[in-house]
């Protein structure tokens, strides 16, 4: 039997909690990991789900199946609705779950800069909800523009405005442009899919703001030859039904969009708000809870708030930035910390090893750096599917993801391409 | 060109519409396919994806994708709300289709006798969102019951009904009992999931109706090896959120269940009614439209109605069930019929070649009939697997199924377990 004092709590099973649950096997601990949903998300790969190449359950695996010879642990479905850190227990519901190490693993969602109203006709892409429904956003304006009448309309159905030029929105981008420019071919009879006019919108001077600049080019001239269009140092100012407008250097633009993606900002999850409730600590603007280098909240040591709800600064003070690697080596590192903590011995602190940056732009084209190097191309396209294939979950489902992917890139065919569920946003 | 008298609509992309629509190549007709869906679903397997074996773009393929290369037909996503026989169009929102040829092919809906009321607490399985619905459903079930205190409750809440004892109940009652007794175990840490109690409530005297005798008899005893309970001769007076209240030979007993699934009973799409409205034909009790021997709407020799919406009567007089084998066959039969017409040829009447029934129990179980000839076990199994193969729409899927029923068969795991789009129901 353990001893009373190592109950540890993991409140959310993405890639931080995931980890972290994994690292803590053994009989000297007791672990309980709540989760809002019942499986972990490969979040990484939902812009292929939004865009109709794989299905829901091949990027997300049920915890229980992870977690299923872990003796030490228990699964809890449901939302944690408040901690109290003194009396050291978790609500979830009606019921308390009391912890002696609490881990906060609950990530980021949409942030709209004040704009609420937009997250309606602009959908971020954090879940398989989200993902679907935007699926079904997308193959519904072909359809719709295939019935369409007037040339003004058809063409404002024809239009996709992706805001945000990060990672996130250059995927979305190149993927949205491979569907029109390859998958829908010859599917219409009144429209050619290949006029869609894709936007991709940045505040910043350059898209992969945080790329060195050279591959922010070259991310740029891939994605033009794909026939899309890069607004950089573009605000969004507003987003309604038919349009979005922008303030560029050249003054307003109104552009007459149909489907509106959102990719320029995430916030700390809502849980950030109980802590700051029941602390004295408050949450950065990208709401994120300042951590100590052992990734515990400030005057906590037995509290830890890794992954995109953290703000971690680095060696050189810049934070380390909301990507799953970050949150998995934060996991395995807080178990450590944990497991070292159990037998009264001190850890060092985190460090973050960068293995390198990777972001897709589609069919053979990727950019990649690693310290100072730098690549791009199908050989960045190569190490970006198989590092991807890499960290999926369970067997099966790399099998089944490598498989339509090789069918999508030699038939360019999108299996996934239903349209559904889409009562879920109204 | 196509002569003007050639036009060709087709409601409806099943079964009997798609294999309509595939036989209706050339260039001396044009075709509208209308389906309210983008993809055509293969209903046979949509108990899979209710119970967490396949996704649903595993079995649904995009209407656009089947009819690429066919260049005389076009796809049109909509809903038809009215059919005027007279001026020979359908109509879809504000626009109209003029036909000189409309085959007729909407399928059919649950249907609950009358008590409409019931169709929130017992889903029945005809889409993908009622089918993650009742995925979602059968899975939180679990996780509540995990979660339950009261014995009771916790009893209620591992109690699964399902009602209706033909094919497609002993479909869902054999994966249930796979997904607990198998698939689960190990996963809980509070319940044991095989304590899961699963009823299949029939009210005629054997289960399998349509079936020989002897093979109800081994289905049943496949289905009590299972664990099912078996409750025949029992008629369903009330479901309500907590329990299923039914008459028995012994008299009335409520059986609280939280889980309750519905598939004792289907009738005539809606569309039927447009058909009744606008000509003196009545639906049957079913609410089916009675066909001549061509397929026919009696008295109009341009429409057809064919598959589940269709009564068609045998050379016996017995009307044919409501199969995806019968709606294929009268599909290519009246495209046959209207190409035959086309050409001012006479064709023969409709003959349905039976080529035997299949019904899949569970692991290594089936049972099947052709003729006179009977059989059951795995050899019935692996007929099932083949011919489910066999006609399922595009080699991909077909390759995706096979994979996922591969790892399924030898490591008991179903692989797309997701709770989501739970309120859609709601």
């Amino acid at each position: 039997m353990p001893d009373l004092n190592n109950r540890i709590v993991i409140i959310g099973g993405g890639f931080g909690g995931l980890y972290a649950a994994k690292a803590l096997t053994g009989n000297t601990v007791t672990v309980t990991l709540i989760d809002r949903r019942n499986f972990h998300l490969f979040q990484p790969l939902l812009y292929q789900v939004a865009t109709g190449g794989l299905s829901p359950a091949d990027i997300a695996y049920p915890l229980r199946t992870v977690f299923k010879r872990q003796q030490n642990l228990q699964v809890i479905l449901g939302e944690v609705i408040d901690i109290d850190f003194t009396e050291k227990h978790v609500t979830v519901e009606d019921r308390k779950y009391v912890y002696d190490f609490l881990i906060i693993a609950t990530g980021s969602q949409n942030y709209y800069f004040g704009h609420n109203e937009w997250a309606k006709q602009a959908p971020g892409l954090k879940n398989i909800e989200e993902a679907t429904f935007i699926r079904g956003r997308i193959l519904s304006a072909f359809e719709q523009a295939e019935l369409e009448t007037d040339s003004e309309n058809r063409a404002a159905l024809l239009t996709f405005a992706i805001i945000g030029g990060g990672p996130a929105g250059v995927e979305m981008a190149g993927a949205i442009a491979e569907l029109s420019r390859l998958t829908l071919l010859h599917e219409f009879r009144n429209i050619n899919p290949e006029d869609a006019r894709i936007l991709l919108i940045e505040g910043a001077d350059r898209i992969l703001p945080p790329y060195p600049a050279s591959l922010s080019q070259k991310a740029a001239r891939s994605l033009q030859r794909l026939g899309i269009e890069i607004m950089t140092r573009t605000k969004v100012t507003q987003i309604d039904s038919r349009a979005v407008t922008a303030e560029t250097e050249k003054g307003r633009v109104t552009i007459a969009a149909h489907t509106v993606l959102w990719t320029a900002g995430v916030t700390g999850s809502s849980l950030g708000g109980s802590i700051e409730k029941n602390t004295s600590i408050v949450r950065d603007k990208s709401g994120r809870i300042a951590v100590d280098k052992y990734c515990r909240l400030p005057g906590y040591n037995d509290v830890f708030v890794i992954g995109d709800l953290a703000l971690f600064k680095d060696t050189n003070s810049l934070p380390l930035p909301g990507t799953a690697p970050v949150a998995m080596q934060q996991g395995r590192y807080v178990a450590k910390v944990i497991k070292s903590s159990v037998k009264k011995k001190d850890s060092p602190p985190f460090r973050f090893k960068n293995r390198g940056n990777l972001a897709v732009i589609g069919r053979s084209s990727a950019v990649a750096f690693s310290g100072k190097l730098k690549f791009s191309g199908i050989f960045a396209w190569l190490l970006w599917l198989f590092v991807h294939l890499m960290y999926l979950v369970g067997f099966e489902n790399r099998l089944l993801v490598f498989l339509q992917w090789a069918f999508n890139y030699f038939t360019k065919n999108k299996s996934a391409r239903l349209i559904t569920n889409l009562k879920y946003m109204d």
